[in-house]
C-alpha cells in the first residue's frame, strides 16, 4: 500500500521534498504537487510520474488520491492550509512555523483539538538528526544526570539580502527554540536576548550575531549564538551540560585533509548539506507514522510553544533585559507520547 | 514503476537486505524470498505483503515476478546463482565475494562476458560509505597529488568460533583489497603478508592479527591492519597518502560525552552499525541502475581481482615472503565507466 | 647573575612556585620563604639549598638578599604585601587577585604611580598558556577580523567545602574576566549573570553553575559558564568568533586510548594538571623581565580592572539584569607597551 | 651547585642546545663550546656571559671546568669525542647516532663496560616527549594488555639536498627503531623495508617515502611510514595495538581555527616545533641525572641496538625482503633499571 502525498508549495524546500519523496521514501507516492506559481508546481510534478499539479493549494488539500498533505509554502500561508487539512481530515506535515503567530497557531490547536485526534506535525526535522537524537537519548536514559545547561551554535555564511532581524529568531533560532524544549522535556518560561555589536559582514540593519538566553521551567538555562553571517560555513553545534557530564554533537565531518600545514575538516555550507538525512528521516517517519494513524513527530502544541517562545525573543530583543514567556494552558490531546514528540506533563 | 526483486539467502544479511528493501528503497518490492531453509525463507518473505518464498534459489530465479535477484547465501553457493541469474538474463547483486575462488570468478566472467552485457553488480558496499567516495572524489579530483600509500586499519571486537586464519583474509581484508584497487585506480601485483605473534584472545589456531602489504602496478603500496579480536569495537580506519597531502576518514561517531575525566567518543560495535546507510546506498543505487540497464557499482571484474589478490595473500600467510598476483587479461567489457566502477586501463 | 626571589605563603600555590623555581628556571635562586605559620615556612624553605624562612612576609620583603618577591598568601594579605614591595622598590609578582576589593587595587595603583615606574605583575597565568598566547596571537594578527563574540567554558570537578558563591565569580570566573580584556584589548562595560538552578552536586548554598554574560566597550560580548562541581574533571575551553571565522582552544590531552567501545581523551582533573606549563612560563618571563627592568606580564591596572568587573558580576548575581562596570581613570603609566599587556587606549 | 656543561658543534643543533641550557635549564651552566669552525664556536659561546670557545673537541672535553659534556657534532665524529669523555670520566649527552656504525658503537660500550659505570646518554629525545612517555606509561601499566602491533608515521615537510636513501633510515626511522624497542620493552629481531614508488617531490635518487615492518623477539610487528618529503608539514603519528585497546598520540596543536569552509588545525613544520619541549626535558633530566651519578635516559646499548636494526634496514632496502638483525650480547652493565632505559632482560 502506497500513500498518496501531495505538496503544497513547490520553492526550494518543496521541491526539495518532492524529490525526496520520490526517491528515497518507500511507501509514498506523490500524486499532487500545488503552488501559487502553477508553472513551478508544474515542474515540480513533472519530476514523478503520474504527479498532477495545481495552483490552488485547497484544491490539492481536497483531491481525493490526496491522503496526506506536507505544507512547504510561505509561513503566512500556513495557518489556512492546516485549518483546510484539519477540516478534509487530512494527516499534515507543515514547516515551521506552524503558523506566523503564537495566537494563529492556537487557532490550529483549537481547530486540532476540536477534532479529537492529532493529525498535524511540524517541521522540527533537527528532532530526526541521528546526533541529536542520540543526544536526547542518552540524556533521557540519565546518563548525565538531570540537565543544568546547554549550549548551541548556529551559524551561517550569509543570509539572504531579505533576511531580517526579526527573522534571527523566528527563521534561525527557532530550530533551537524547539530542541531546547524537547532536551530539556520541560517549557522555556523566559528569554534574555543580548544584542553585540553588528558584523560588518551583515546587511545594513541586519542585528548579526544574537546571543539568546532561555530559561525552563525547572531552572536550566540554554544559550544559542545566532551568526547568520559567519562566512566560513553552515556550523550547528551543541552541549548539554548536566550533574555528571556533558554530551555534544560532534562533527559530521566524513574525512579530513592533511594539507599546506594543516589538519582540514570541512564544514557543510549551508543547511541542505548538513541536514539532508534528517529529512530524509522526518519524511519517513512521518510517513510511517500517517499509516499507523499516529502523529510521531513534534507536534502542534510544539508548533505553537516555539512561537510563543519566539515572540518573547522579540519582545526582549526590542526593548532590552529579560521577558516572561506566557503560554496558554496545553489541551490533553498534547500530552507526550513518544520520544520525539516528548515533553514532561 | 517498480522493480521486482528476489533475495537468495534469508539469513543475517539477506533479511536485513529485504527490511532495507521493503522499508527504505523507493521503487523496488521484495516479490520472492528463497532459502534452502524453507522456513527462515517463510518468515523473511512474511514482512513483506504479498511476497512468496521458496526453499530452491533456481526456483526464485525463474520466477517471473523476479526482476532482479540479490544473492546473500553462502559463499560456496554464490558461482551457481550468480552463473543461472546470468542465464535468465536477470540483474544480480551478489554479496562478496563473486564466488568461492578466482576460478569460479572467472566462469562468472566468461558467462557474463558471452551475452555481451554487464547484468552482474559485487557486494562491495564500502565504495558506497560516505566517507570513502568522499575520499575517492578528492583522490580521483587530484587533491593530493600521485598516490603513494594507503594505510588501513580493520578491527573488529570479536569473531566468531568458525572464524579462521583465511577468512581473516577472505572474508574481512577482502574489503580492503577492493578499495585498494578502487582508490588506486590500477591492479595489485603483490602482496606480502605479516604474522604477528597472536593476540591471546583469539580463538586457539585463529592467526590474528595480520599486516599485508599490498603493491600496485604503479608501485604504490598499501597496508593493511586485520585484528578481529580486538575487543573494543569495529573499528576501520583509513588514510591515503599523495605526494602533496593525505586524506583520513573521519570518525563517524555523532555524539561525543565527557564523563569520569575523560571525553568519550563511541565506537560502532559491528559493520552492520557502521556501514547501515553504505548498504542503505548500495541497494538504492542497484535497483536505480537495474532500472537504468546499467551496472554502476563493482562488477564482475572487481569480484575476480579481489579474489585473485585475497589468494595470493594466502599464499603469503602460508609460506611467507611477497607473492606476485598473476590476473587474467580483463575483457573489453570491464572497460570502467564510472567512479564507483573506475579502475584505470 | 642570578636574580634573588623571596616567595610569600608557602601554602599549596606558594610552595609549588618555590619548587617550579628552584628546578626549573634557569636565572633564579629562591633565596627565602616567608608565611605565618613559620613550620611550613621552613619546609618549603628546606627543599632550596641556602634559602632562608621567615615567620613574617614584611621581614622577607626587606631581606636584603630579596631581589624580587613572589606573593602567594591568602588574598586579604596581598594589598599590604604589595605595597611592601612597592615602599622597598622591589618588583613583585602577586597571585591574583591584585587585592581583596578594586577600591584596594587602587591603592596599590596609587602607589606604583607614586614611584614613577611599574613594578608589579598579576598572576594571570593564562595569557602563559600556549593556546591562549597562540589564539590571542591571531587575532591581534587580523586572521579573523574584528571580534564579536567569545565562549568560555570554565568547570571544575569539585569545590572545596568552603567555596562561597562569590568565589564562582572572585577565584574561578576571574580568569576569564582577565582573558576577556586581554583577547578584545578593550574593557569590559556591563555584566550579566544568569543563576540557573543549582546542580545537586554542589554544597547547600553554593550558586553552581553561572552563565555570565560581559558585554565590551565595543559590544563584542563573551559568555562565560563557570561549574565547579562538573564531577568529570577540570575543562577549559574556549571559542572567539570575528567576522570572517573564529578560533578554539584545542584539547591538550597528549594521547588517546581506544578500549571498551570508546575512543577516550583524558581530561585534566585539577588546574595544576592543566596550567603546570603556564606557570612556568609566567615565572620564567617575570623573571626575564625583571632581570631587563620591566613587566612583561598583566600589571596592576589589569589587576583593578578585573576585581572592578567581578564586584559588578557580584552586583548583578544579587540583583539580577545587568549592571554596568565604573572604572577609575588609567594612569598613563599603564598605556599597553606589549602583547602580554596589551589593552587599546 | 652548578652544573658546568661542554657543548660539542655549535651548528643548528649544538647551538639550540646551548640557547635551551642557558635559559631553560636550572642547575646547568654552558662553560664551553667547541667547533671545528671556531669562528662558529665563539658565536656560540657569546650568547653565554663567561662561556669559552674551543677549535678542538678534545681541548673542551679536557677542561677542567667542563663537568659533562654534549656532542651534537656531525655523526662521523661522535666515537672519538664520546670515547675521550670516556677516557676523562666525563658523563655525556651523545646526539643520535651514538657512533656512526653499529660496530663503532661497540667500541664505546666496550670502553664503557672496561669502566664499569655508565656515563654515556644517547639523545633519543622522544623518550622525554610527553605524549610518547603517557603512551609508555600505560602500555607499561597494562592498559591495554599485551602488546601486538605498532604503527608509526614519520613525516617531513622537504629533505635537505644532501638527504640520502640510507639517512631515510639512519637519520629519520632511526628515532621510531628506539621508540620501538623502548615501548616493546624487548629487541627488534627481523626487519623488512618494502619500497614504494617515489615521490615527484623527492629529489632524484631519493627513495622516499618507505615503509618499514619490524619484528620484535616476542613476535610483536611495528610498521614505520617515512616520508621525508610529505610537504604539507612535519607530521608525527603513532598508535600501539594491545590485546584489549590502543594508544595513539593526540594531535600536538593548541589551537583550531574555523575559516574559509573548513575547521583548521595546525601541524608543525619542522621537528624543532613539535619537540622543541622533548629536547628541553632530555636536557633537564640529563642535568638531574649527571647530578645525581646516573644515567636515567637511553644508554649506550639503546645506541648501539638502534643503530644495528638500522643496518638490518639498510640490507633490506639494498636486497629486498626480510633481515635478520644480529645483535652482539648485552653486557651487564646495560640491565634495565628505569622506565626511560626500560627493556626487558
Amino acid at each position: 500500500m502506497t500513500l498518496g502525498v501531495g505538496v503544497v508549495g513547490a520553492g526550494l524546500m518543496g521541491s526539495h521534498h518532492v524529490h525526496t519523496l520520490a526517491s528515497e521514501i518507500a511507501g509514498a507516492n506523490v500524486v499532487a504537487v500545488a503552488d501559487s506559481d502553477g508553472e513551478r508546481a508544474g515542474r515540480a510534478a513533472a519530476e514523478v510520474p503520474g504527479c498532477r499539479s495545481h495552483s490552488a493549494a485547497l484544491e490539492l488539500v481536497n483531491d481525493p488520491e490526496v491522503q496526506a498533505v506536507l505544507v512547504a509554502s510561505p509561513a503566512e500561508t500556513h495557518e489556512d492550509f492546516v485549518l483546510a487539512c484539519l477540516a478534509a481530515g487530512k494527516p499534515v506535515l507543515c514547516e515551521k512555523p506552524l503558523a506566523a503567530t503564537a495566537d494563529a497557531c492556537l487557532r490550529v490547536i483549537q481547530a486540532e483539538t476540536g477534532l479529537g485526534r492529532k493529525l498535524v506535525q511540524v517541521g522540527f526535522m533537527r528532532r530526526f538528526d541521528t546526533a541529536y537524537a542520540e543526544m536526547k537519548r542518552q540524556v533521557d536514559a540519565g546518563a548525565i544526570g538531570p540537565v543544568l545547561l546547554m549550549h548551541c551554535v548556529h551559524r551561517g555564511a550569509a543570509t539572504v539580502p531579505s533576511f531580517t532581524s526579526e527573522m534571527m529568531i523566528t527563521d534561525a533560532a527557532i530550530h533551537e527554540l524547539d530542541l531546547a524544549r524537547w532536551m530539556l522535556r520541560e517549557e522555556i518560561v523566559a528569554v534574555t536576548v543580548h544584542a553585540p555589536r553588528v558584523s560588518g559582514q551583515a546587511a545594513p540593519g541586519l542585528q548579526d550575531p544574537l546571543v539568546i538566553v532561555l530559561r525552563s521551567a525547572s531552572g536550566a538555562l540554554v544559550d544559542i549564538e545566532v551568526f547568520g553571517n559567519a562566512r566560513y560555513g553552515y556550523d550547528i553545534r551543541g552541549e548539554i551540560v548536566g550533574e555528571t557530564g556533558t554530551i555534544s554533537l560532534a562533527s559530521p565531518a566524513v574525512v579530513s585533509t592533511r594539507q599546506h600545514g594543516e589538519v582540514r575538516v570541512p564544514i557543510a555550507s549551508n543547511f541542505g548539506d548538513r541536514f539532508a538525512p534528517a529529512y530524509r528521516t522526518e519524511l519517513r517517519m512521518w510517513v510511517e507514522g500517517v499509516c499507523a494513524g499516529e502523529v510521531r513527530g513534534p507536534d502542534s502544541w510544539d508548533g505553537y510553544a516555539a512561537s510563543a517562545v519566539a515572540e518573547a525573543c522579540l519582545e526582549s530583543l526590542e526593548k532590552g533585559g529579560q521577558v516572561q514567556v506566557q503560554l496558554a494552558s496545553r489541551p490533553h490531546l498534547y500530552t507526550p507520547t513518544s520520544q520525539l514528540s516528548e515533553m514532561s506533563a
